[in-house]
């Protein structure tokens, strides 16, 4: 098998370049037919890399000279930013050079310049963010998970393909159960838009199974969970809070006993593996789905483990020739 | 101070009529100036009654033949059960008879039924559903919570206006934070009507704290949380069921060591005050806000304590004269 070259921009995100630099080379380390491309403030990485170890044959740097932070607003990367590391990235790809990038920076300006620079594939009307989710019934992926508002009903049966589509070909279920945010199951149930969309899905997919309520996306009842970007956005926000929410309420409880405080003790590392397991940061990222080209947008908060496992997961994506397969499937369904 | 009479649906519920009766008479028995007219089948109501000690002065039965049940469609109370105890309560209203009604049954027959025979407020287009929910910072009240779905902006300006009124008249809040449910914080973020919705509100509310996304809704930012019904419906249910994802996650970790499982053992009451605090039955229900007089529909899953908060709660909204607060600042709302 061939090698697969990821870029990795290494100034975006909470904890870089340190730890989106460690994470890099972690996923080097853990995969042989892996290389990754560096792409930021050659200094600061190299400083970073001269106190690992690592296979130099396979780890690059690639220089950048500008930075687009968290407030700036996409259209920056076009403006003043031309030579900003995430703009850098999708351009090695573009050009052949890497076969996915990756990147935990501003992901309004990735998505940005990665839908201008590289492009939509064939009969794709809008990409789409996906987003893997934990679930009581193994992952699901969310799409889209915040890229686009004010979508019509063709737009969410093409979410709906392409999620169909990422969860067949690199996550490997055969047959994945789509189903479709609404306010009740009923197919008479939601607003216009939703109500149209339920039509078209049922019509192209037998794997349809509906509507789903906001109390069935997280235990897992469907594989693909498809809704606009707006409301993507509103339910990751709500169930990412949630935990936080809840564990703020026990430890008001657990304050007011000493048996509760005493349990809590034994009990807190199960507490800490529960935060990573439903820390959205954790699972390997949100593909990009419906541009030419693979990209992962990793969450801002993500450390080593987290970019190493949304590099492992943009390699695999680039691997699976998904791109040909989302567009045989566009080209297939109809509206 | 004058009595308050309240309609109670005693068939209305997944545990009616048993906890819905014993309810409402915990109801009685906490406040002197309330009475209840249980509405439903005379003779089951009875049975439960005669098992309880009660002031029989404020508790009497008003006999309905049928009951609607969760599946019906809620137009099944104009064509086939207009008999029912849900009619019947909402019909004691509109006859002055009672002040308010309280309902745990089929929530879409309780609100199109209320809304035909009790009719709206002046100046109200599209009456809504409040909902009380808890926050790490007091309640807040979500509106709206899942009546009304393809919303114009004017409707959502006045979902924000009845929600300001209802927080500050029977919530007791001086000046209510009202928040704008979008996927960004920035005016410009949110589909074209959350935009346009941001400026109406802006325009008429000085306490206005601008668009608030999924994560701070249940911390509580705003004291007042504004969203389409659609939208509500799912924050609602993505909300409801992190929790139990959580515990359960929670539990298959705590299987794993006997350590966690001693420390769970002691630490329990707290998990079971959690549940208790983040289950929606037990808020009081949720008001049906722009219709004339007061109605509060209950949770279906509503026990004892949860029926007799929501009695509390209707008495109280009616003895608030909250719809003559609400025609007064619909009226001065601008659009």
């Amino acid at each position: 098998m061939r090698d697969f070259s990821i870029a990795v921009d290494a100034m975006g995100g909470d904890y870089a370049p340190f730890k989106v630099v460690r994470g890099a080379v972690e996923a080097v380390e853990r995969e042989k037919n892996i290389k990754v491309v560096l792409v930021g403030d050659t200094g600061q990485i190299k400083e970073i890399l001269d106190r690992m170890l690592y296979d130099h044959e396979r780890v690059r740097i690639e220089p950048a000279q500008s930075v687009v932070q968290m407030y700036d607003k996409p259209a920056v990367v076009f403006r003043e930013k031309k030579d900003s590391s995430i703009v850098r990235c999708i351009e090695l790809v573009r050009e052949g050079v890497c076969d996915a990038f990756v990147s935990a920076g501003n992901s309004g300006a990735v998505m940005t310049a990665a839908i201008v620079y590289l492009g939509k594939l064939r009969g794709v009307l809008r990409p789409a963010l996906g987003m893997v989710l934990p679930s009581l019934n193994g992952n699901i992926l969310l799409i889209d998970a915040g890229l686009n508002v004010d979508c019509r009903a063709v737009h969410l049966l093409q979410f709906a393909a392409m999620g169909y589509v990422y969860k067949k070909v690199v996550l490997g279920v055969k047959k994945p159960r789509i189903g479709l945010v609404s306010n009740g199951t009923e197919p008479n149930k939601g607003d216009t838009v939703t109500r149209e969309v339920h039509k078209l899905i049922k019509r192209n997919f037998i794997s349809f199974i509906g509507n789903i309520e906001g109390n069935d996306i997280f235990t897992g009842k469907a594989d693909v969970v498809v809704c606009d970007g707006f409301l993507g956005n509103v339910i990751l926000k709500v169930s990412e809070s949630i935990p936080e929410v809840v564990v703020n309420f026990l430890r008001m409880e657990i304050k007011k006993s000493f048996w509760y405080k005493l349990g809590y003790l034994f009990a807190k590392p199960a507490f800490r593996v529960l935060r990573r397991k439903v820390d959205y940061a954790e699972f390997g990222g949100a593909p990009l789905l419906g541009i030419k080209g693979a990209g992962v947008i990793a969450h801002g908060r993500s450390d080593e483990r987290a970019i190493a496992s949304a590099v492992l997961r943009a390699a695999f994506h680039a691997q699976t020739k998904l791109d040909a397969a989302i567009e045989r499937v566009i080209e297939k369904v109809r509206f």
